[in-house]
């Protein structure tokens, strides 16, 4: 199945899509309270709710995937042939840091970029994987199951304020500047192996392999259950390919008005534009 | 106006500790819920509900006193006599990461270490900044009228865990392991400078004033408003002063059964007991 959230009048709603149109799943507000019911996967074969059909549904009515994830984890440093490219050793432990879900967007709203955080814009392919059940301390196969799905994230970064102390944080999380969706595919129907790429106006910057992770999946979701609860909802995005503008010579950063499209073979493509963001 | 969280029949209420007392705030399921409500000062003042004798209120009633906050923010190297006396330069930004509000425990609950992450646990005594209004791109008046009031946070972290790779975010956010409480005392109550402090079985291991922070809280607030949106009930930590076991020769950890006492006078004292997690 492909999941998704529409902005409908009065809000918005989980989806189920399904070939040539989206099935509103009756009583579920978005996919994260959908996936907080443990019979989620019942609710969204069945559902019955308003139809749209997919070339009637606009851009601006497709909502971040997951729209209020209760967190979001990432992953650093996890693509291994870009680990060796660049003369590393492959890490023994996954890198973590945390987005804020204020950062996220539609997959084809803009990324809004305030005038103060314009100077290293950067761009960074990802390939989100999103929890569908409780999961705390689990072994690898225990984390495989608790898996829902798959999605696309861009974790765009301000290079200038990720650098400004040794704490990524504070260039990972401006509002509204990650796109996510558009659908999440559920587990039984993806497994990590498709290629993922990244486009800056219709040049392709990034273009890797999702089973060229470091640390696969159910490996992150059983790491990170040792640490913290994971909750249906929460998402961990695992990562991105070699090709970021900043390890380029020169740099590459992204301005105001550039395209950005993020594929992830098999689940869909995010295009969004820089924009600027007032205040 | 000292406000806080307790555990009641049902769930948990804000309360106003007044005197002798905690009254509840009707309708206010929690701290968190009831600075979201523009009126929260008001409600707070006017409070009549149920009211409990404050030496008649158990030890585990006390909740984290905002239990499930939007975001944590916490802020590293902010202790200007610790950095000098490292011989550091000081920072010219503040250093910020993330931990996530399952990390929350009550001011008297158990720290509830999982067997896998007991080596190397340490304390870091912070005044924490409880926001009460949405505020973005703030400059610093406006976002020191942003701040609802001061609580205590002790930002227990697993060291090795810290330490694994570059981030810090995977020592600093276990589950059931970072106290909260056991009151926020309103900005109009309470200006940083008051001693905080911290003590292991009675022996005082920490020992700072709450005014020598290199970025004190409204320019915190500032600076992290022009990032990501703050909400009412979110928090950020404000830092730790010397004295972590960690830079200790020979270092010194906790212990399954120690005792852990964090001050910050005028505010209160969070007492909690080292313990086991079970899976």
């Amino acid at each position: 199945m492909k999941l998704a959230t529409l902005r409908v009048p009065g809000g918005t709603a989980a989806v189920v899509v399904d070939g040539a149109e989206a099935i509103e799943v009756e009583g579920a507000g978005d996919l994260g309270a959908l996936l907080a019911d443990p019979d989620w996967r019942d609710r969204a074969a069945a559902a019955d709710g308003p139809r749209h059909p997919l070339d009637a549904i606009a851009d601006e009515q497709w909502a971040p995937v997951v729209p209020r994830p209760g967190k979001i984890v990432c992953v650093g440093l996890n693509y291994r042939s870009h680990i060796l490219e660049m003369g590393r050793e492959l890490p023994t432990h996954p890198t973590l840091f945390a987005k804020y879900p204020e950062a996220l967007v539609g997959p084809y709203d803009p990324i809004r970029v305030p005038a103060h955080a314009g100077d290293a814009v950067d761009w960074e392919a990802e390939l989100a994987i999103v929890i569908g059940s409780r999961v705390r301390d689990a072994d690898p196969d225990a984390a495989a199951a608790a898996i829902a799905g798959y999605s696309v994230l861009n974790d765009v970064t301000m290079r200038d304020y990720q650098n400004r102390t040794l704490q990524w944080l504070q260039g990972k999380t401006f509002d509204e500047t990650a796109p996510f969706g558009p659908v999440v595919v559920t587990a039984d129907e993806f497994a990590p192996g498709p290629r993922i790429s990244c486009a800056v106006n219709g040049e392709t910057v990034q273009d890797g392999a999702t089973d060229d992770l470091v640390f696969g999946p159910a490996e992150l979701v059983s790491y990170i259950s040792g640490i913290v609860t994971l909750h249906p909802g929460d998402v961990i995005a695992s990562g991105t390919p070699g090709g970021v503008g900043h390890a380029r010579t020169p740099a590459r950063y992204l301005a105001v008005g550039d395209r950005l499209e993020t594929t992830v073979e098999g689940i869909g493509t995010l295009r969004n534009r820089v924009d600027v963001r007032e205040r």
